[in-house]
């Protein structure tokens, strides 16, 4: 079983040890927009301190897996990508570039929109790099 | 493309966000495995500065995957397994414990084999998580 | 109560060096309940730039004790407890397991008895921490 | 143009390196009292999911860089300070103490005037560090 | 003497909230002794994978622990002591100041003697703590 | 004075603040051609617990601190700059993309060599940075 869900690869280190993978990044943008969801859970006249607590803490999680986004595109571009893969993908600077700015967005607004851009986005890294290991 | 890979969920926070999953773990452990095989691959007779530094690195990434194992167990039982699961499978307490016991037996050792057994013990839990999915 | 758990051992690492203790988690436990009384203190109705900081702080503060909790209680029952101690308290995964829940019941809302329930939890598993050294 | 921009040195480790700089510290202060400026600039009467957004962040940023202050002026005075610079400047653990001080200070309120005296105060710090390299 | 100065509060945040301790920084410093102990266990001309595991994970762990000196003088000097304390005890200044100086030499090198002056500056910042909680 | 030390810009955060800079990536770069240094002047003979401990903890401060140019690159080309330095600066794509993979040199390798070329490339990103503030 194993087997099948490490296909994918892994994106963390400069050993190099050649495992690298898009899950972390996408769980992380689908987490964002969670976040947005929960947000709206929210009854926009409350202001108990119950309801204070809730909207603090989906902030901080919008912005900590924002943040995880930006970290693993990072990590994709300036340790798995190689010159090779630029040539073929032209564009792939150009993408990963967009994809970090639109994750900032998602940081500094509450916007189903953005997140859902981010997530757009981010499946098209996660693309490019699914064709790189075909 | 994504859409297939989001499905197994992410193990990250308390919020609660409903959002878990087991490919951290699983990519985790096979580092673990990947720094042994670069261990075996130095030179034991080899003691230049250049070979001493990828020695000193490839522990530090073993260290810190075994880590992340830890962690990733931790979430998954203290935030994602309910009493539903627990009755369902009445092994799971036992089974995080010992596999969180087995990434540390992968930290102390340069081992192949404890290494091994961690993956399996990852894939293990991995499974109970699937089933409880279904 | 306390006094008498606070024996000089300290939860931190699986080297393993075999200096364990359960002040960090008592003291992070104590913290929260703090942080409920910080925000009581706020006056719900004055949103002044000045009484927000101070709500939003709180909120963190308890945020990041309460994970102290569950990474303190994580590393206790990993590397701490064995196959001995399980044998002489059986209910030792339920509980570790349920103080868990009960810090993250914590960080979800701002609850002078969750945080309560929490000091109680934890103080058990000091308890039989405690009585392993005996 | 680099050799200008590395002779004020680095703060930053104890192997010790010889590396050490007030650049960060004073960037950090800095970044406190923008942070004053980005909550000021928010309707204290716009309660909407997206200026709350804005000022968590705020907050958040403000506390962080407060801590880097704090994580700077522990690293000069414990690392870099060395006891004659203490003789030829008596004042110095007052002086850094202070600004440890200013810093919390700077946490706790929304106040433009607790940030200009943090930056007056790493200033402070900066110039004796200055002088200690003539 | 140890036990002695175990009591309960907290060194760790500038809310501020009240809870200070020094138990931390004394197990703390404990295992950085323990570190040495497992360095001198290993035999000199072993140079096993196995071995050299043991000896890279015993550094990372001293210098971990040190920092953690390190950062909780730092807390108690900024956060806790105030004005008065330091009138009580003009000393105080030079007292942390030296312990955490120590707590470089700690990491710098792999002696026992170091560690145990660690272990006794660090007893004298707990006993000039616990005073000032009489 | 320290309107001296501020211009030159701080990189670190997305709020947008507006406060970047480019030093502690220089700083940063020259501590890992110092570890170089640190690492050459041990003595290839001794294999002391002494020396071991001073060559793990430069390989340890050399990763870290190639580890804090990368992040800086990433938040520089990541949140700093803009299209119309793009369009202005055609090859700064691959100028940040080949610092960063330099960066990467440096861990793997004990290479002075190696680290002379990250304060190069680092020194040119630094330069198209100043241009875009002229």
């Amino acid at each position: 079983m194993l087997s099948k869900i490490i296909k994918p690869v892994y994106a963390h280190c400069d050993l190099p040890c050649g495992i690298y993978e898009t899950d972390t990044m996408s769980h992380a943008a689908a987490t964002c927009l969670r976040m947005i969801e929960k947000i709206e859970e929210i009854n926009p006249d409350d202001f108990s301190a119950e309801s204070r607590n809730a909207f603090v803490r989906a902030v901080q999680i919008k912005e900590q897996h924002a943040r995880i986004v930006k970290e693993q595109l990072a990590t994709l571009w300036m340790d798995y990508f190689k010159p090779e893969h630029v040539e073929r993908f032209p564009e792939l600077h150009e993408l990963v570039w967009q994809s970090a700015k639109q994750a900032s967005q998602v940081k500094q607004h509450v916007s189903r929109e953005s997140c859902e851009k981010l997530i757009e986005d981010v499946a098209k890294v996660a693309e490019v790099f699914a064709a790189t290991k075909r």
